[in-house]
């Protein structure tokens, strides 16, 4: 019949739909899924989505779904490639130049990494150059964090997170906590570029636009500090050419780019370590906390 | 900082993903994923999306995925209980007056149904009252469409497809082929009422949000011929408390709603089949097939 026949049918269905959750008992559900509901059906409507591009999007949540388990988090990666992840971060945390911004969590964080020492080693026998990374925590006043949890993971120099060896090896990961100064200080691995699992739905989707899975190089934090908000990001590495090139997640902010240092072999380290003739480099990462309740 | 230094932030990072699948081979998929980051980016910041909230989303699809399988389909029950799935044959099929409407085609079809004769009974043992369905199957000129493929599939009286038993059998499903005046004509049985499975992740979503899972009785029918385009519809039950209370995924359509005529037992059968002193219904449902092309 006529185009507003045609506009009064979907758009009469989109508002009995609105309506059926119109009996919800919890406030923010109700409102989540109404405006879920509104952008879905706008997006249906807008690209005009034919049942066979439906289909297709039933079978790409299915192999989302199917690949999952407990070692990969396919939904995690296909949020991270829409930018979702990262604009659910930059909604919660917003926008604040005295305090460390924050970037995606990703999907390889574990609980109950090992403790090490002020000054201890993260890799557990992954392979990479040694790191030395320092720095200091301090809230908005510029007072020090002393006690902070202070979270660090990060991939091998072969891009794998050690969950991703499917063998039971703790790698790459430890926990540590700040002098009284607030000072931070362990060795790691230098960051290197690494593509995200690209072997599923995901990947395979990634390829069909013509966009790399790598991810610019980079160590991942998670700060936390009783009357503080608990700080997600990372550190990115100064010259990495990714950097330029896209970080598949979007997660690069300027201000969370640092310099690493490469030492040549045999200069001195900071703690005295002997690295039996390799070179290692050295960054030093400062980090702001925002008040809990701000 | 300032509200426009926090929209500033976010309206970049939809630019940047945006322009990420600026290379996209195929102008299609290109305009789809655009429009797909444009809603779901509008939808995170006009709820103000929480981390807490987005990890609820994932661990959700999650769910959904791991009790996804051969004979479970939680995306399509998602989709239908959003009123997408709905949206989508709204959108792929224009408002035409002169044709069958149709509606959803739900998780329970099955390829390779048994063929039956015209006349011939779909129950293949399923539990309910018995229901002889007729109907003839024309085009927009009212012509006769012979040879039609007719698939008809629905629940028995309990409220289960042959498939959600989890054994091998198969009943309640079967296709036949109209004659060549176009009509079509099959013992069935009378739909009735059935929630959608609702022991899964969308089950505690429409618990959440103080919704039926409940959908108005009805009858599948997929109807296919060569030059026409496919017509993937229902006939509901004139009558059925369920349609005023409302169809959980949103498939009713006042054109579907067809008389079911109760005939008291011992009523002569139009074939003369003996049903063993069991009162039967009887209903018609004529269809109007578009031209494939329109």
């Amino acid at each position: 019949m006529t185009h507003d026949a045609q506009q009064l049918a979907e758009e009469s269905l989109t508002r009995r739909v609105l309506a059926s959750f119109a009996g919800t008992p919890d406030d923010r559900l109700r409102e989540v899924m109404q405006s879920l509901v509104t952008h879905l059906h706008a997006f249906i409507r807008d690209v005009r989505l034919t049942e066979a591009e439906w289909q297709a999007g039933i079978d790409f949540l299915t192999g989302c779904g199917h690949i999952t388990d407990d070692r990969r988090q396919e939904f995690i990666l296909l949020s991270d490639v829409l930018g979702a992840s990262m604009q659910t971060i930059t909604v919660a945390n917003p926008v604040d130049g005295r305090i460390t911004e924050s970037t995606v969590f990703g999907p390889f964080f574990v609980e109950d990494s090992p403790r090490i020492p002020l000054g201890g080693d993260i890799a557990g026998g992954a392979p990479g150059q040694p790191c030395w990374v320092q720095g200091r925590v301090t809230d908005v006043a510029g007072n020090p964090v002393p006690g902070a949890r202070v979270e660090v993971w990060e991939a091998d120099e072969d891009g794998f997170y050690d969950v991703q060896y499917g063998d039971e090896r703790v790698a790459g990961r430890a926990h540590l906590f700040t002098d009284d100064d607030g000072r931070y200080r362990f060795w790691g691995l230098t960051p290197t570029p690494y593509p995200i699992p690209h072997d599923g739905p995901v990947g395979r989707m990634l390829a069909a636009v013509n966009r790399s899975p790598v991810r610019a190089a980079h160590l991942h934090f998670m700060v936390t500090a009783p009357g503080l908000r608990t700080l997600v990001t990372h550190i990115f590495v100064e010259g990495d050419p990714q950097l330029a090139a896209g970080d598949s997640v979007f997660g690069v902010k300027d201000s969370l780019i640092s310099a690493f240092d490469v030492q040549p072999a045999g200069t001195p380290t900071p703690d005295g370590r002997d690295l039996g003739g390799r070179d290692w480099a050295r960054a030093e990462f400062d980090i702001v906390l925002a008040p809990a309740d701000a």
